[in-house]
């Protein structure tokens, strides 16, 4: 495969998204394969049927395993619908969110185990891990704060849970970027919007100096 | 738990269905626990959602991995929903299906393999595998031909698939069997519907006698 993948991670509130809508055009600019942009599960009607069932805020009964073994069929289909082609088309994949939030949210989060919750990834994934990741590091305090400030109650099922979810959520995304320091590279999202978009683009432009070219050199 | 939970297994057109209707009666003539019948995702709102996407025809190009997390995922719901209560309440829990079919239809038929299946169903199950499992022994042939006389074209996806599917759904319920002597207990499912359910009853009984009273005892 030609093509190079591209992970976005974090937890809620991390601005992510805003990151990636700032980078993206920029990046753009900067090569000449065409760069494009998913969120699971965009893009794959399977997936998407998956998600639905996930998120449905009616669904407060349903088991942490069940979640976590849906999240990672929505994932399977979304690689084989979308990930894989992309790639194999020499192109650049961003990806808002992948294997690592299942580990955090699902294994850490909700206490299934980060090993427990990898395995199932694996067996959906084979194998098919971002070239880099960039994670979004903002401490559920300041995160939160974010999210009710710009929802203002249309939290989903995920954002409504006690905060100690949230700070189990935050400490094993800090142990899965300690155990892959090659992978995920980590931009400090408790700065600006501007500061943490130019952070993660610099990340990236470094990263892949062939395939993104700097303005001037 | 004080209950006792037996699952059903075998290929398609074994009789199962059929040979259940027949003994769960008399086994609960012979018993003073209720006696309790289930199919996945039965009684599970959760898990019949789920069934429905793996079973919508039009779903043609779905992944076989993301086919399995979503049996996965059901078999969890149904068993945190279904299957646990009525153990933890004393009774006897009939399954038609559990996690030897995943194994045998996705890890064998599908070609992901039997042990990578097993190993997500694990995560699923938790450990919780029958007492007892009655298999239905019917070669691909004869099972194919029963299905076809009874349905007339209303075959769902998983039915339309090529007769090298169902046999490697053959072999691969042969070694389960082969590997779980204990737990596992052979039917020849090619005998005459009376007989088939005679046996599976006759199995039933002589692996809890305390439970199950034989008329005339």
């Amino acid at each position: 495969m030609s093509g190079i993948f591209i992970s976005f991670e974090g937890p809620d509130g991390a601005g992510k998204t805003t990151a990636i809508k700032r980078i993206m055009p920029q990046l753009q600019k900067m090569t000449d394969k065409e760069v494009v942009l998913s969120r699971e599960p965009g893009g794959s009607p399977i997936s998407e049927k998956i998600r639905k069932i996930i998120l449905d805020i009616h669904d407060e009964e349903m088991d942490p395993r069940t979640e976590a073994l849906l999240y990672a069929a929505s994932r399977r289909q979304h690689l084989v619908d979308v990930i894989l082609p992309t790639l194999n088309e020499g192109k650049v994949m961003l990806s808002d969110r992948f294997v690592d939030s299942s580990i955090a949210y699902q294994g850490g989060g909700r206490e299934i185990g980060t090993k427990e919750v990898a395995n199932i990834n694996n067996f959906a994934i084979e194998g098919h891990l971002p070239d880099l990741t960039i994670y979004f590091d903002v401490t559920p305090g300041v995160g939160l704060a974010r999210i009710k400030k710009d929802h203002e109650g249309e939290m989903d099922r995920l954002e409504k849970a006690a905060i100690s979810f949230h700070n189990r959520v935050y400490d094993s995304y800090a142990e899965i970027v300690k155990q892959n320091p090659n992978r995920i590279k980590t931009v400090n999202a408790e700065q600006s919007p501007d500061k943490v978009a130019a952070d993660a683009l610099n990340l990236i432009t470094t990263r892949f100096p062939k395939i993104f070219k700097v303005q001037g050199e």
